[in-house]
């Protein structure tokens, strides 16, 4: 079953989010996307921090990017539309549209990889997306649009 | 004259920039490259927020992004190379590598636009990069390695 | 009018708000205190970044500090209470509660002081507060409980 | 053996520690102070996230202030001094004063607590000082002045 509309989410952009350029500055856009995939993960069952038989299991960022097309600034609420673009063996990448008001300011990519977290051991493993963990997140995949 | 060698930094991992994971977020790599960023532009005699006759310019991002392949942690030091890699007519891209104990970490790239900042409007609007800006940049350019 | 109970809000944990020990790092803390007192100030039909005839009014704080009790952790969701305990002349001071499922984690104080911003000037001055900001402020003023 | 003088370093302030008002924002102070404790630890060979036989200890924050005088802006250089004012059988409280060409800034307050990191039990619970960590900090206490 696949979603038939993107995941939307929306956000409000914070003082501490803004820049003495009086805008929103860019890191924040990359904190928003995490947020938003995180929603979306407790929207299908899921956490980013999952544990099982064989302890915890996470999700670090392989490669993350975002176009500008405009500015927002301080109190602009923010449209997100999340996408699970693609779910590999071991990764997923997620899409993110922003809009201010039906312009769109800015969209970006998230692909991140399942591994272990051995708390002896700090540097995450990349393991193979356990099934109970791909079911759920096939049930976020949508093919419409963008 | 360009440089023949990248601009070299370093930077230690903070614990704040830690996450639950243990290791670095991905975000305090994008607060790195700019940081990076902004002691090239002060070597060669800028800053990201500059100033002339007609009032304040500074550069916003319109494409950030970065590739990992492998996390760091806490107190970890990055060695971090930066490379005015292009400088357009209203934009220049930069492109940085890291790397810990000479194990390649990730490699960003950001591209930002000149623009005047209008104090009574907030938002930002892209100008031809000034010529005593441009000279100073292109001390910077790069041609040598990745 | 005094508001009969605190402005209440909530918060769930970002990922990006822990560190390496597993939970929310202080500072966290401390970005949310700012951003209940703004929630609140929208309650109110105010907004920290205000403008007058004469210009842009912001509120620098001069004093903030947090007490914490208990920790938290990735997605645990904050009940936050926001009091405007004490309006003077020139600042305002604002009180906070954290709970989790029941249970005290943290209080906070912020004051802030009203100032104007001078474009041209980047350094803030203090003003006493406009009446038609006090008078909007004092409709949030809880005298009730801690 | 007391320090004769407070620890000192130096910090300047990034773009992304600024907000829209054009100072550095509130909560950059509080992530310069931590910088600096760690500084002052790894300066008599500790370091905020130790080991021991039993596993890892490290210091959440349980009480923290900080109190502005002026403001700073995009690349101020602030002068930091670190004192280690009290150690306590379970806490150490440091504190800070921050400077800018000669002018204070602000100063501020850290107590931190001792406390074993379980990993399956992601609450740290506080333990008294280990001696061989609370022989190195008594290095750094300094009775000098504020």
């Amino acid at each position: 079953m696949l979603m038939r509309e993107p995941f939307r989410t929306t956000r409000r952009v914070a003082w501490h989010d803004t820049d003495a350029a009086g805008i929103a500055h860019f890191t924040a856009f990359l904190r928003y996307m995490e947020d938003a995939e995180h929603e979306l993960l407790r929207h299908v069952g899921l956490s980013v921090l999952a544990r099982d038989d064989e302890g915890p299991i996470t999700w670090p960022r392989v490669a993350v990017r975002c176009d500008f097309t405009a500015s927002v600034t301080f109190e602009d609420v923010l449209d997100i539309e999340v996408r699970v673009a693609r779910i590999g063996e071991k990764s997923v990448t997620y899409r993110f549209q922003f809009a201010h008001d039906g312009r769109p300011i800015a969209h970006g990519v998230i692909t991140a990889v399942c591994c272990r977290l051995d708390p002896q051991n700090k540097t995450p493993q990349s393991i193979a997306i356990p099934e109970w963990i791909a079911a759920q997140l096939r049930q976020a995949v949508c093919d419409v649009g963008a």
